[in-house]
């Protein structure tokens, strides 16, 4: 018995989006509650070069995207990055998963033996469907949805790990 | 075509911990070259009621073993959890890779349909095999390798996200 490359993909991926649009909601009220300006926290690093919470939310989303749409071989939808508050970030994330919610099983499976190719800054990359899923796009959604977090909990937003990992049980 | 849960599981957790592994050295080899204190970076947070840089590598350790024993219904080794060096963490890591290196595929795939169940501090939980790992174990595995990392860069440590990832392609 197996998984499918399908089951592996979307729903893992959002859910995790799902929850860290649950996370900023939290961060927005949060901010009302403590009269904090929201940009405060939208511009927020852990350290100066580090990128801010809004564009660790725009990474995710793109990961999210692309990822899945280079498994399915479709071309993923073109955000523009202007988001600068909170409702316009959650925003970003709900269309994420509406174009993810669009990919249908029978795209994605058989991609595990497929070759994927993209393009970075500098290079042209390409790996294998499976290990492009498990070692790049998964490990590259959570590092940004827990740095999202992390950006936030260390400045004062009240959190906890199941907001994080959403209910699983 | 599909892919199973010992490829799913396992290999990318291995993965993870040895990318910590070596992210943890670096760390060691920034406060020898800084004359920082390293437990000073061992012991940080990123805010006072977050825990600090150990548990989270002993946490991730600790998902690890245990999901992965779960699903392959075997019993994990326990640890002490008396880390305080950085050479000691990257042994704990070490130590938990060799016990996932002891798990055969066939002891762990099959493990997508059956009852996983566990003990938290206060409820006995359980899920189905599949969601335990796309949802469960591998949200927590990488959370805690990330919010390792960003302590770390937190405190000045030169990490890229290569670093995290290690090297894919």
């Amino acid at each position: 018995m197996t998984i499918s490359m399908y089951q592996a993909s979307v729903p893992t991926i959002v859910r995790a989006l799902n929850n860290l649009a649950a996370v900023l909601e939290k961060a927005d009220q949060h901010a009302a509650a403590k009269k904090i300006d929201p940009s405060a926290l939208v511009g927020a690093r852990l350290f100066p070069d580090m990128l801010p919470l809004a564009k660790q939310v725009q990474i995710a989303s793109d990961i999210s995207k692309g990822g899945s749409a280079r498994l399915a071989q479709v071309d993923p939808p073109a955000f523009e990055d202007n988001e600068t508050t909170f409702p316009q970030l959650v925003e970003r994330l709900k269309k994420t998963v509406a174009f993810l919610e669009t990919l249908k099983a029978e795209q994605i499976d058989g991609s595990e033996a497929r070759t994927v190719t993209w393009q970075t800054r500098t290079a042209t990359k390409s790996m294998q469907g499976m290990p492009y899923l498990l070692n790049h796009v998964l490990p590259n959604v959570f590092f940004h949805t827990t740095t999202a977090y992390d950006i936030l909990r260390h400045n004062g937003v009240e959190l906890g790990k199941q907001d994080f990992l959403g209910k699983t049980t």
